[in-house]
């Protein structure tokens, strides 16, 4: 792939994302947050891609929104009055897709949509939507050198990235509304007492660890499987009764037992390693399109 | 009751359901969901049963999905194609119901709607099933042996029976994601830290603690206090907003009020026990039938 | 302001409000109740008002609901039976209002729309509506003489003041469960281990530290992107989707942006101190009123 701000290596399954402009920490810019959306949709449609890191190089994340632009940083129309029909009827309307709608939010739909697992390996600062974009990830791991930051409230503007929607159901709802309140820089050791980061590790197991869980989600799994679980944690969790859920799982359950389940059940018996042999996105089961849209 | 894959023992307001196929370790069966469904409907309409207690006979609490069963182990009928219009429109069609409905989601919704409180004692390996029955439950206990674990992955499935709407409102969205990527079997240490049980005991002291909680949430409380509060948090959490909550809350309390609530204020103003005298499920209020259908 | 249950004291700011009727361990009565919906009201409405600590004059936080009254402590209309319709279709209909109505859910429900931060100073007992008022407030600290009590369940009544929708919120499904069923007293450590306080402090620490908290809310904070941050938290977080959470994030950012996100921009690149201007509610969006009705 060729991007400008990103580097996307792949090897044996496993897709590293590097965030990479570290001569300026990694700053986000719309440049990169249309890379970003591209990068997962494509993980997503590739075969071969079964999980993600995330991580920057150097020795920043991801610095926040590059505010040193020229004029106006979040490339918004100020001409503009948006509403809230707006957002509900004119989305994708050109004018509102690019004028309004919040670039960090873009991505991370792309990754609350993407059908592979994804790990944050936070190896420095990640500040603003360094530290929201990282929430829509499923497992952040950090390095003893992290620091999150939701600064938002330093700079007069909000928590954005749809980071309401994803940080109190990963640290509470309180814990949430005080780390945005202070909007300070929080060391790893107290988003890890927090509940927002797995594990602290020295700087240099970072990517090592990322890359052994990585293989544990990997190894001996059905990418149908493991991309249906994703969606089912993220979008029933957050349904008002269980049978919303109890309807998904029915499907998943039938879909995945007369495919890599039967594999699955016959090596069991057999006390040996399944070879699954269905693959994502191809082999997703008829229903998941409608449901996933 | 006459259960073949359950033994059903009641003392003193306090049911212990025990998965009794124990040289199956518990093994889970179409026959033991149709006999769960059944005991959680009778506990709930028996004004005798105050709490329940569920464990496993001998070594096991459940070791999961019967796969030692020849041919379709799930009873899933392979000639449909099912799909999300008929989850909505047809889940009590017998085809759908019989064919097509995940087992392990019908024991959790009959669970999820019980009026009593629910506890899990989990004595040994509680492995697909045999860990996600438990998320439907209020409290997990666990003896040093248990093992839990949400394997679905490693069959090549997806974790069922609701469990993607329970299990990240127990331990987070986060947590619930690696645990149901890893697929592999928990130790009790693991499962505390992660939040997901309330204690781990020593093998013997684990069902007299189950016992010691259960009591400390039947004797002088009101049974249809505890019913209103069961459902009251399962429902009410899930809402988009806290007004359906005061909605309910000011029901189940104008109700209340005038029935046990009268004798528990009385009895507080006159330093004593309270008799309470109202029974689940006869006196529940009469808008419950029509708000937890 | 001349209340007769509070005390109402604004000092560079912060506002105390103090629950006061220390004889009565600060009792919980209709009166009380229409007075602190009047305070949130108020508090919302004054732009000098930036951040807003609760806690209780004397021994108790609040003991609870004040049962010593004579007839029907609960203020209800025993003549009426209330239905889901009606609290649907007649919420502010008298009848239902002053008869069926929640008082603690008309205070918490005004809580939850207040656009400042609110931190409960749990000084004591806190016990029934004296807990559950403290759950709609974002941060609770609590005195090493805090006893927190849900024991709705003692009395014959249930979890109220929508409790059931933002306890588990707070500290997750299971324990919410366990403590609204136990019903008793937990003592400050209990509630810190559940995740339900911040932190335990020595009684004569309870109040400058709130203070110091409630300071780094305040100090160098756009009012208007505190009570944005504030309502997204809630409202977005348990909507089904997180695309309703980007909608609502898009126009926040946008309208902040080209307000305070201006100043605090320049001042970031400038590498000094804000000056922030815009003031609640006078500056809140064209979007807020409609979208936190």
């Amino acid at each position: 792939m060729a991007y400008r701000t990103l580097d996307w290596t792949l090897s044996d399954g496993i897709l590293t994302l590097t965030l990479n402009r570290p001569d300026q920490l990694n700053a986000f810019t719309v440049e990169m947050a249309n890379e970003l959306e591209d990068a997962f949709g494509r993980a997503s449609a590739d075969p071969a891609v079964r999980a993600i890191i995330v991580t920057g190089a150097g020795r920043a994340f991801c610095a926040g929104m590059d505010l040193n632009r020229t004029g106006n940083v979040f490339g918004l129309d100020e001409t503009l009055q948006p509403t809230l029909a707006d957002m509900d009827e004119r989305l994708d309307d050109p004018a509102i897709h690019s004028g309004v709608r919040d670039t960090g939010g873009r991505v991370t739909l792309s990754i609350f949509n993407c059908t592979k697992p994804v790990i944050a390996a936070i190896n420095g600062p990640a500040v603003g939507i360094g530290a929201t974009m990282t929430l829509a990830m499923d497992v952040r791991l950090a390095s003893e050198k992290a620091r999150i930051g939701f600064v938002f409230g330093k700079l007069g503007i909000v928590p954005e990235a749809c980071s309401s929607w994803f940080l109190p159901r990963i640290v509470g709802l309180s814990q949430a509304l005080e780390w945005c309140y202070r909007a300070d820089l929080l060391d790893a050791e107290e988003a890890h007492r927090g509940g927002l980061v797995k594990a602290v590790l020295p700087a240099d197991r970072l990517l090592p660890e990322a890359h052994a869980l990585a293989r544990r989600f990997v190894d001996q799994r059905s990418p149908v499987a493991i991309a249906l679980t994703r969606q089912m944690l993220y979008r029933n969790a957050a349904q008002p009764h269980p049978l919303a859920a109890h309807k998904i799982d029915s499907l998943a359950m039938f879909y995945t037992s007369r495919q890599d389940g039967k594999e699955g059940v016959q090596a069991f018996l057999e006390k040996r390693t399944p070879r699954f042999t269905a693959t994502v996105p191809d082999d997703l089961p008829p229903f998941y399109k409608e449901w996933a849209k």
